[in-house]
């Protein structure tokens, strides 16, 4: 046991009650009383720590609470958030979810895992390193929000609202944690997302399929306009929309290939004979990480119930949801998607931005990822598996490198079975403390890198 | 006035008190009381008139009344329905929908003109001419079923079983009256219908769509098999199947000629600016009236609601209805369909037959057609409007072409303000009477065409 660890140790309790009481709080949307409390009990925590916590108003919603701690050449901000997921269904909770409970090594609650732990990990590495080295060699600023779980509204222009508050030298983001294989895990950065509605009109009513030899229908427009967008091999055929793709470097590649991935076992799950275009495991790794997509989540249009109905639709919509990578913006997106069909003749299909979020993808040898790799390897015992991208979408760009930050990696406290956004949410013990030590180690290597 | 009409009119009390009295049963699907009081009621009167009325029974449904009347070289074979639409909204009615009521020399009740109105004037038109000529020189077979308004489902079967029973020289369908131009309106046939379901399948449950650059997306799969199906002018693409499109005859072309179309008024009502390829009236009403279509009526797959969800869906639906001409069956359609998806590589797109009819034209040189057209020029006093099709469905091939019948032709008590299947429907009482003395100079001209 390394010092850290038996520091650690030796205040386990006291740690865990306090990883308790952030938990006892209901911080679920909608829960003014519960997001107050988390709020307030976390501006009292960073006190404790030597902050002077504010709060960075979202007009109404729950605000971003923001603090700094520590001194040093290098700035280092921890992105979290203090809101959680609902807790239904209620009745498929072994404990109560607002109650946190030991069993079996491990802690049940609601936002143990997401990301209250994550985020109490911080605070309380700060406390152990302080008493392990004394003074924090790294200007630590805290920013966490209470809107994560709505899909963070305000990150972005409160990022533009505060870019000198918020600029660091690298960014800890949320996530992260033991893999499936009890290897752990860092992940370099998320997938942007631009998330349109496509509509196409024909009659101000719907009308008796009768009329179809003379009267327009939307959804035969929408589906023509609709397969111009991907071919037959599944490439995204929307114009100049691909040359936007970086390759990824030899490094990302090298990283790729050390990345277990086992896509019989995902393949299996969705009953799916083969992956798209029957590609083998290696190759779908790549694809999944480093390509955008361009994907039909929903398609709605004249009658939709069970049975028959004879109607010519009035209006027919499709939901598209494009993942992106680094370089390809939501704006870019939006602004080749609207070229490419006026140029096929499809002015007539209106296009509605829904959501929209900036990917990145930090350079692996930037400063924050270098240091995790490093923490990682001495504080887990082994060779970190390092995923260039997340294959989901998140907000780290508006808050990393939209402010001027060169690099963020994904750590944090959670494992295989930790059933987020599930009832019996649950982290270990183990890996909760473990976390600490590693954060400890982490901000010593981050300073002096 | 005419001998005819001077009869009729001499019995205007009678003949209308014997239609309230039809009139007075709720015969609407459900409702076996009413239905089964319509059904004993039609059963007495047929037996007035000579008929030994008979049960055509449907397993279980309400059956089909059949009765013959009459004599002579010459079968003709009438089909109407005794089932009426339900009644609802109730509120919007005037007078009770099923106490007959005349207000301004029209006559209210549900089932005025669909399709008790028509039903009686055809017996009513044998009590004339029995009056005026003596025996009825025409064998006149009755076909009254029960089950129109729920889509005859069992007229099909019924045609199969008594083709010699039902099969006739010639046969007058439900349908047809004044047009809002006052022009009696006579149409020789109704187009066929064949409503499939295509369904493609991924996953075997929704998936996130961060796994779309690997995981095959079925709602993409179905577009691009839809966007085979038709072309950018509306054309219907599927392998083969316009070669099955009889063009119209130099006949049917000059009864087009002659059908008052007001174009700018259907695209008016509809808040359209122009008909598909901007034809013209004269192109737009050849069009409908005589090409097959292909309708996507409903699309369906994914997240379907408000709002964005990130979903990769397991499965995509399409209901198509193709409108079908003499020739295209839908047995036809359903081959080249599937040959037309495996040639493309769709084989893995189930295609679910949901209903099916076969469309019918009668030759307009047809004695049944010739006849319908002389005694309407000569009782309702102008050149009728001939639609060498309805540009609707129905199971008029079944009972007609389907059993041997050469001909048959719509020809019934309506006019346009008559308020099908809506609230207030009604007939005016002289256009109940006058169609009685058409079917009377009809019944002589037929028999001796």
């Amino acid at each position: 046991m390394t010092d850290i660890e038996t520091i650690i140790a030796a205040d386990r309790e006291r740690l865990l009650a306090d990883l308790a009481a952030f938990l006892g709080f209901s911080s679920v949307d909608g829960d003014t009383a519960g997001l107050e409390g988390a709020a307030a009990w976390l501006e009292e925590r960073l006190r404790a720590v030597g902050g002077q916590p504010r709060r960075l108003e979202t007009g109404g919603g729950p605000a971003a609470i923001y603090a700094e701690v520590g001194s040093g050449a290098r700035a280092l901000l921890s992105y979290t958030h203090y809101d959680v997921q609902p807790a239904d269904p209620l009745e498929q909770w072994a404990s109560r979810p607002f109650t946190a409970t030991v069993r079996d090594g491990k802690l049940y609650a609601r936002g143990a895992a997401d990301d209250k732990g994550d985020t109490l990990a911080r605070i309380h590495a700060v406390e152990v390193y302080r008493r392990a080295f004394g003074e924090l060699p790294v200007h630590l600023k805290f920013f966490v929000e209470g809107e994560e779980e709505i899909g963070s509204p305000h990150l972005a222009p409160l990022a533009e609202q505060y870019p000198d508050l918020l600029r660091a030298d690298g960014a800890l983001w949320e996530g992260g944690g033991y893999d499936g294989n009890e290897r752990y895990t860092l992940y370099c950065g998320v997938k942007g997302i631009a998330y349109v509605e496509l509509v196409a009109h024909g009659a101000s009513h719907d009308l008796h399929s009768a009329y179809a030899p003379i009267a327009p229908n939307p959804a035969w427009r929408l589906t023509r306009a609709l397969a111009t967008l991907k071919d037959d091999a599944d490439n995204i055929t929307v114009d100049g929309l691909m040359e936007h793709v970086r390759p990824p470097s030899e490094e990302e590649m090298a990283a790729m290939r050390r990345i277990p991935f086992d896509g019989l076992q995902l393949k299996t799950g969705w009953g799916l004979p083969a992956f798209i275009n029957d590609m083998d495991d290696k190759a779908a790794l790549v694809r999944f990480l480093t390509q955008p997509t361009c994907t039909i989540c929903g398609l709605r249009s004249g009658f939709i119930e069970e049975g028959r109905k004879t109607v010519l639709p009035a209006s027919a919509l499709v939901k598209l949801d494009f993942r992106l990578v680094p370089d390809l913006t939501p704006e870019l997106v939006h602004r080749l998607l609207r070229a490419h069909l006026d140029r096929r003749g499809f002015t007539d299909v209106a296009i509605r931005p829904m959501s929209s979020m900036i990917g990145t993808r930090s350079d692996m040898s930037a400063p924050v990822v270098q240091a995790a790799m490093a923490s990682a390897r001495r504080v887990y015992g082994h060779e970190p598996v390092v995923y260039p991208s997340h294959g989901g979408s998140g907000p780290m760009h508006a808050l990393v490198q939209g402010v001027g930050t060169p690099g963020g990696i994904m750590v944090g406290v959670g494992y295989s079975g930790m059933r987020m956004h599930a009832p019996d949410e649950n982290i270990r013990l183990d890996d909760y403390f473990r976390h600490i030590a590693f954060l400890v180690d982490f901000y010593r290597e981050f300073a002096a890198a």
